[in-house]
């Protein structure tokens, strides 16, 4: 855990520089736009420890899978998130030596700072060099939310006490090697160079998978005022596109640079058309000053934040740790391109390769439905329904047949793209999320079509996938799910993990509710999927059967349920009683170790109740809670939300608190020591989860949005917006007192600590 | 399954030219002398389907552990055996077309054998060449037992129908790739290649590890009958040493070509002397004819088969296939360096790194104590007992302490390297089977003194690791041990494996027991052992507790033990109803799939009733033999043996007879279909054991020598050699008679169907 990042409603601040905070600064000040990033690594030369980092969705390697016994069934491929073009490059040299901070006779000032809201990542210096040159740096850059294609940096050099020649090289380069290459291959072929006066440009194809992105750019520089025009030296050095200026300056001299950087892939053109478009990106750009398109990407992340910012008056680090998450996850995906998705670590790393888990559905999907249109949920779930065909494909690879459907864990394109089996073949209660975000879209907007549309087929499939995977055990005379890997992934290959077998029940439950909707409302269309999905009516009656016949571990004298088989043969302690130096127990322990002692890496069984929260009685919820959460250590940044919100609801208001500053700061904090990977984006709207569902206790309840606020003592007040169906409401919560506004809608009932209320319409949007 | 291979007492034989069957044969045809070995691959040019490789004990590359997420505690590297030195290449170009059998015209003939008597390969074939030249090959190789760093090769070429210019290149490549290499990496740097008068040599070093090895050659060439002496031409091409033949000969002449190979390695010279004693041996043994090293070999041979040979009368196929499995024991083992272990695949292939398994604990080391001298078990229990510190360390990186010790998986040099979590961290049954080998080897030998001087310790170490091991349940208010993977690794992560959990008793007694014999008989190496392993009194009564108080899974309606916790969840259905389109079913379902199946790879709680037979009465012999070897694949090349025993002792003729087919015959008719990756040396003990074992009945009883024999119907007689202690027994076993001869050795009592029978003494050696 660490503490050096500054307390700021809207700005995440670091002063000072601490090499061994680089990599994580790098990961909290990274920007995005949902199409592309780049973490916050220096514009100049750094020789100091760093992850450079510029990310394209949707840009991939199929790297080999490659382990030490194939098992049948494995994917080809893992898939890494590839480092692509780095664009941000200005070297200064001044009278032969470069500016690196690593390398500097004295540090005067430094400071970084992110104002999330304008999206704006800025960074002031002040140093002398080994050469004894004194040089001031400011610079400001930015990942615009106006044009997605489009990066621009402003970066200024004044110099305090040196007169003689400066150089300033700015380059795009595409010598990339990802950090987790394994023998430092490099993914990309370089397919153009050039450094023209019209053309300032670099193009590479990834190996592989033929993915194309192109960077151009333009450089304005001036110094003193004074606009230096045609004096540039241009150069292409292998994958290096470079403008060189060779100026002098004096003592107060100032020189300041623009970079307009356009980058363009072949997600979105034709490989013959990506050097034009992002040509033409940087010269349109180049029409304008910093601060024209810095206000046109400040208006853009305004409408953002107009509808998803969440006010805490009386506690600057909750605040400022709720605008950081909101902020990242926005970055990350805006829910225009329904070919992507969230990845977990969005664009501030290469970890974790694909860009959709279960964590989308599980915990991102409340996020966009409260905080966006609808359609961007709805992309979400098409994203998944148009994948439908792999997962089935998927599940045939395994064994299944007859349109049985299982999801990928990891996945760029629908196609599984993790390999270890006991997550790969095991971690199936994914399944069961996917088909939970379709109820949960639905029950939210209302828009119960969408399961006549696309709902059904995907509902259908995973129905199938759950019955042909449990099996009959004559020694119980009950069903039984074998050889699970359940949420808690501390746990592999385990009988009647509690959650997957509950969740698989209730898909099979709300699979039947939804053919018979769709029977009796969209008969046509029932008819149709019916052909289509070569439905038999029989199937439905097996399903009945395992509904009817699920094992559920229990035990009966503690009155819980088992998170699995046996559960109770594990040595019990609380994490309270593990020493310090054992923590994280994923960085210390064995596997071995960490899978047969009883500690938990996240909500399991609790996961269960947060999702099916009304089908178990308060007491229930408490002895599983106590029982539970004692033992977990939270070493997924999934888990601390969902204690969050149970903690709250259970009246546990410092407990909920410190889940909260978890799940909140787990990044700005660093509470897992990696945060020098990237961030943990998908756990993020975790989050916004634990402050709405938690403190503010919303529900749905019949169909109506309900409140039941729970304020933590430290706050003064809470407030949020949230859309729900045709209006968006403002919920204002201070001590003993809740107001809530419709901002715009049509008239609204909705409950308030159980009772209704009636909020009138508002259409002056 | 294949059935090409032709059927005779003493070789291995293949008719005719398939190249389907190549890569099958060149594994079958492999030799070896426990040094270096050398499939059979052709000499000259080859295009077709092959696996090339020649290996030196010893020898290994720690090839990066690569995996999907790290796990804490993973070895650093996972063991390569490496593909050495190409020291057999001899080149054949007629009118510039190369000789090669995948691309003649036509094939007149085509014969290979391995005459295992004299461990020798010959080849003889017969093409027409594209350019219409007919010649006939007739080669001729052995891997000298006589000289372990010798390898031989006369190779004869006859034409046809020939008249014009022959070019012969004889050569030494260390340009060499591991078919198993991710990248096509080259493991080797070379360091040397030359091409002298006195001087044929090439030498390289493996990377990181650094072992060096040398090969050099002498080539002598006759040409219808005439020496060619100073014709040759020497060129070096990059990893290449030639020596190059140009001549010219017509119908009918014959050239003759013998080489000799002198193949050392930095494991037994300094590097500096590689290259002199490579030379020397080469030189010297040109001194000699073919015939004359031949004949070294073959006596050397000799006296291998005049201690270990079995004659199966009446049935040639059973007595090819246990001279097959004899034969390649020891070309990988003869048992004269205790660095040496007995690698799974021998010298026949590069699948599965490492040399040592708990295969030569639980399967090897019968077949060495009843077939050698003392001292060859003796070194592999030493072998173990040297790596102790090591299997210390690896228990403390997997959190264990105090001295436990849990030896790796597989191994080079007693450090783990194996990666797979599952196998690495969990299938801890090993630490049992080097347990039972030191009292396999103490109960066969009568050595009690070995306890003593080195079985203590280990005994010690691998007690304190169970004693760490078990966890108590308060729930059973027994131990229970979690989290492991047994025999059976169509199970991982299982809960009470009864195997594991039995065997880990089992070692708390006997430590206990030599505890006390070491105390009483060796008190003063006993004092000093207490110190060295820092040895508290109060450890035997926490053995003792769990000893008392040990959970073991059983049903009591089945009669049977249960493989682990909650096996009769499963569906279970005998292999039989298994479509035959899913088998083997490790190549045909994903793992996922393999786990939750009742399904069983080799023997797991029979494997307990093999060691602990008479732990268990007839009865429940027969009630776990019916339940498990039912639902048992058998896909482990382990498994077959023990059910063989097994099936033998429960008077079950046919299975045993089935099993002892399909043990011996595993690699001679391709049973897993994966002969082609080389012979699965290990398990070739296990066809042994199922003879003596099985077939003979040999047990010890009451330290008494004990045969019960059980002959197969097809069988007119089995005769075997068996060594024990100071005798050399001959048994012959025929239907209703067994004679049994006392070869040298003192005066025996020995039991025969439970009858005492006494031997008189025969000094006459």
């Amino acid at each position: 855990m660490k503490d050096y990042i500054i307390k700021n409603e809207w700005k995440i601040i670091e002063e000072g520089y601490v090499p061994e905070h680089n990599q994580i600064t790098e990961s909290l000040l990274s920007l995005g736009n949902g199409k592309m990033g780049q973490r916050a690594n220096f514009e100049e030369t750094y020789s100091g420890p760093t992850l450079q980092g510029s990310y394209i969705a949707g840009v991939y390697y199929p790297d080999k899978t490659r382990v030490g016994w194939w098992k049948n069934g494995y994917p080809e491929y893992f898939a890494k998130v590839l480092n692509s073009c780095n664009w941000i490059g200005i070297n200064v040299i001044v009278d032969g030596e470069s500016l690196d901070i690593a390398k500097v006779k004295e540090i005067h000032s430094f400071r970084r700072e992110l104002d999330m809201k304008k999206g704006l990542l800025s960074r002031s210096m002040d140093v002398t060099l080994r050469n004894d040159a004194r040089l001031e740096i400011n610079s400001q850059r930015f990942v615009s939310m106006h044009n997605d294609e489009l990066g621009v940096i402003n970066f200024n050099i004044r110099s305090i006490n040196y007169n003689g020649p400066i150089t300033v090289e700015s380059y795009l380069d595409f010598d990339i090697v990802n950090q987790d290459s394994n023998y430092d291959e490099n993914f990309w072929n370089i397919e153009k160079t050039e450094a023209e006066n019209n053309s300032k440009y670099v193009q590479a194809a990834t190996k592989k998978t033929n993915f194309i992105v192109g960077a151009a750019m333009e450089n304005r520089i001036i110094l003193d005022d004074k606009s230096i025009t045609n004096s540039s030296i241009l150069t292409v050095h292998s994958s290096k596109s470079i403008e060189t200026f060779n100026l002098n300056i004096n003592e107060g001299s100032k020189v300041s640079i623009s970079k307009f950087a356009g980058i363009t892939s072949s997600m979105n053109y034709n490989a013959t058309e990506l050097k034009a478009n992002s040509l033409q990106i940087v010269k349109k750009a180049a029409n304008y000053t910093f601060e024209e398109l810095l206000s046109n990407h400040t208006r853009a992340w305004s409408d953002i934040w107009e509808m998803c910012d969440i006010k805490i008056e009386g506690d600057v680090s909750a605040q400022q740790a709720i605008r950081f998450n909101i902020f990242q996850l926005y970055q990350t995906y805006t829910g225009q391109d329904d070919r992507l998705n969230i990845g977990p670590k969005g664009f501030t790393g290469e970890k974790y390769g694909g860009s959709t888990y279960w964590d989308t559905e599980a915990y991102c999907l409340p996020f966009y439905l409260s905080t966006a249109d609808e359609e961007v949920a709805k992309n979400l779930l098409i994203y998944r329904y148009k994948q439908l065909d792999k997962a089935i494909e998927n599940a045939e690879k395994l064994g299944f047949s007859c349109g049985a459907a299982l999801y990928p864990m990891v996945t760029m394109t629908g196609e599984e793209c993790h390999n270890e089996w006991e997550i790969t073949f095991e971690e199936i209660h994914r399944n069961g999320a996917i088909a939970y975000a379709i109820f949960d879209y639905i029950r939210y907007t209302g828009d119960k079509s969408y399961l006549a549309e696309y709902g059904l087929e995907v509902l259908v499939a995973i129905s199938r996938f759950w019955s042909q995977r449990v099996n009959w055990s004559s020694k119980r005379e009950q069903y039984v799910m074998l050889g699970v890997t359940g949420p808690n992934e501390y746990e592999n290959n385990v009988n009647n993990n509690w959650y997957t077998n509950y969740i698989a029940t209730w898909c099979l439950k709300y699979t039947i509710e939804a053919l018979e909707f769709v029977e009796k409302e969209h008969s046509d269309q029932f008819n149709k999927l019916i052909e289509k999905m070569d439905y038999a009516s029989g199937e439905t009656k097996k399903w009945k059967h395992i509904i009817d016949n699920m094992y559920y571990p229990n035990d009966e004298e503690l009155g819980i349920y088992l998170q699995q088989d046996n559960f109770l043969d594990k040595e019990l302690m609380p994490v309270s009683d593990l020493d310090e130096k054992h923590r994280p127990i994923n960085q210390n322990w064995s596997w071995d170790r960490i899978l047969r002692s009883c500690f938990i890496k996240q909500a399991d069984v609790l996961q269960g109740f947060y999702f099916f929260e009304d089908h178990f009685d308060e007491e229930q919820h408490k002895k599983n809670y106590e029982f539970y959460e004692p033992i977990t250590v939270h070493e997924s940044s999934l888990s601390p939300c969902v204690h969050g919100i149970l903690a709250s609801k259970l009246g546990m208001e410092d407990k909920a608190y410190e889940m909260y500053l978890r799940t909140a700061r787990l990044d700005l904090d660093d509470y897992n020591n990696d945060t020098e990977d990237g961030c943990h984006i998908t756990s993020m709207a975790g989050t916004w989860l634990a402050i709405i569902k938690g403190f503010g206790g919303q529900r749905l309840i019949e169909g109506k949005l309900s409140f039941s606020p729970n304020l933590p003592s430290q706050w003064n007040s809470l407030s949020f917006k949230i859309k729900f169906r045709k209006n968006l409401l403002e919920v204002n919560i201070e001590k003993g007192k809740t107001e809530i506004v419709n901002l715009t809608g049509p008239a609204l009932e909705i409950l308030l600590d159980g009772s209704k209320i009636n909020l009138p319409a508002n259409n002056n949007t």
